[in-house]
């Protein structure tokens, strides 16, 4: 059995080796300190929660501290490594939609996979506050499974750490990932050209307005869910229908207004967007105008922003449309030759105005 | 320069590209919740501590949320590749011979070198607290780069949360590595066989005694340094030493107890160590006395237990010993025969007794 699980750390910097079965204990309700000081406790956790969850999740055999995987395998699949890592401190950890397991999981696929980069795996370190039920550990343990399972993307290996009530708040999760960048692929923050088309797949804001909701803030009739959802497949889709495809970003935090920022800023070039082309659902622009919050920076996570040459901006939407993650794709603006690093919104009234980067976050700890 | 500078993410999930000069800010002196909204107060913060200290650090160029590694040149470097992490959570963030920096590069860095493998990058999630100081942030980045320097292991992409102050105690760090491991080298945790010989690299316990008595809960008048200590190099030469090595694992949380526990069972083999082999200061076997604490299961971040076949042994031993970071090591016992998973001491004293993996851990917090 051992060699079909993944790896995660327990004691001495140890990988968790096959506990004899007379060694399972019942664990507790609540996760206690010595659940993460390196002993048997904490075995018991890694057993019970994360090993039972992710068994089975296809990572190779390894009897040690790491998870290995054959390098000329990855060769096979492309020319690069990609390596990217993301904290998730969402509150609450469940929403309509997802939790942070989801969160964790999408999130750091989307982040190989608008990099160009198929996903091989995904490391998960857990910081945890003692007395949480471990029955929360437990769902969001199997959230992180089926996502996980669902992207065909293994959870290696992982960590975890236990730290003192009213040291941190219920439960962190940092997830790193590894990835192959498609051979001769070559995209870029900084590669958008004016005239390029920008599109997005589908409704924007859903993410920042279910979190929202769910903390009591808005008491909307309608739940709003998340969007979160792993995007490798939608952007493989992508790809394939738009080869001189620019660049790709997930737009979390900030909301799609920060990514167009960037991309102005990077590739010194101007881009304007229309607010009429901007997929919104009613719902989303309604609170959005009671509470003074613009759903251009709402964060989302499950939807990219992607600029593609003109020439390929109708296959590229139609391949989005094609996929079930991206049936509300739209080409919302294009690239221009206006001024460098600003972003111009042509208003549903007729007017523009300057969509800056926000200095801070319209909500704290949306992801 | 961008080319040469680490990614970080900061918004939208994207990469730090390249500020305009105008756009830097001065940091105020503590971290606001504005520094993990994903706007323009996070990008100063990277730019400003994490950017400005790990600049140089030697990743590839990158446009995108990710680090990128030519595959081909990690494959003439081995044939698999190794993929660890670990959250660090140590309390307190500085202590005698290090800080939460040192331990979250060395930590992970360790990681990969008792595996085989040859640390290639680093990531680093870093979860903080409204309200730290600035400058707190800037002594550990810096610790941080400067110990990843030393190693020659580049932190090559990172993330930034914030959460309200009383939501994390001041700051954690999730440290994620890869590497490559060494063609054709096949140890393991459960590899080790009767009459091999158990090493370690030198003086044990020194990391749980320094937090400790960082905490003000010894008051010794020694200040002991932790041992903290990035691992790879005397991993080198004790592999070219001891060809037939078969295992590796750095006594962190736990101490060496838990790694002697977990390799007798995973080998199903005896473990017989004797007490007056184990080289500990006399300092921390008087406060291990008075505080009832054993140093066996004091946590080490500069000491790996290794073991080798008996005819291997003088040279891995004489290896160690001509490493600045192994001159006090000793072989503290043997492989046996014995009931397998049972870990025994012969005490100073003559008598014998078992060394059993603990519950949970003597002190919280410690890594």
């Amino acid at each position: 059995m051992r060699g079909l699980l993944p790896v995660w750390r327990h004691a001495g910097g140890g990988s968790v080796s096959a506990p004899f079965a007379s060694s399972r204990r019942a664990l507790p309700a609540r996760v206690t300190l010595a659940h993460g000081g390196g002993g048997s406790a904490m075995r018991d956790l890694i057993d019970g929660v994360f090993r039972a969850a992710f068994a089975d999740d296809g990572a190779l055999p390894a009897a040690e501290d790491q998870a290995r995987f054959d390098l000329a395998a990855l060769a096979a699949k492309g020319d690069r490594l990609a390596f990217t890592t993301d904290g998730f401190v969402v509150d609450p950890l469940f929403f309509p939609g997802g939790d942070i397991g989801t969160l964790a999981v999408c999130g750091t696929i989307n982040d190989l996979a608008v990099g160009g980069a198929v996903p091989v795996a995904l490391s998960c370190a857990a910081i945890v506050e003692e007395g949480l039920p471990v029955e929360v550990l437990r769902r969001v343990a199997a959230s992180m499974a089926q996502a996980a399972r669902a992207a065909g993307v293994p959870i290696a290996t992982g960590d975890t750490k236990v730290v003192a009530r009213g040291a941190c708040d219920k439960l962190f999760v940092t997830t790193t990932g590894i990835g192959v960048v498609r051979a001769g692929l070559d995209i870029g923050i900084d590669k958008a050209r004016p005239g390029d088309v920008i599109l997005v797949n589908g409704l924007l804001g859903d993410h920042g307005a279910a979190i929202l909701n769910a903390r009591g803030d808005l008491a909307l009739e309608t739940a709003i869910e998340s969007d979160c959802a792993a995007l490798d497949g939608l952007v493989a889709a992508l790809i394939a229908s738009a080869p001189g495809i620019r660049m790709m970003r997930d737009a979390t935090r900030g909301g799609v207004a920060a990514v167009l920022n960037e991309l102005a800023e990077a590739s010194r070039v101007g881009v304007s967007v229309r607010e009429l082309d901007l997929p919104i659902r009613p719902e989303v622009t309604g609170f959005c105008e009671i509470l003074g919050l613009d759903p251009l920076y709402l964060a989302n996570e499950g939807k990219l922003v992607a600029v593609v040459p003109a020439e390929e901006a109708d296959a590229a939407l139609a391949a989005l449309r094609a996929h079930p993650l991206g049936r509300g794709a739209a080409a919302i603006g294009r690239v221009s030759d206006g001024r460098p690093g600003r972003v111009v919104m042509e208003t549903r009234f007729g007017g523009a105005r300057v969509v800056d980067m926000l200095v801070g976050d319209q909500l704290p700890r949306i992801c």
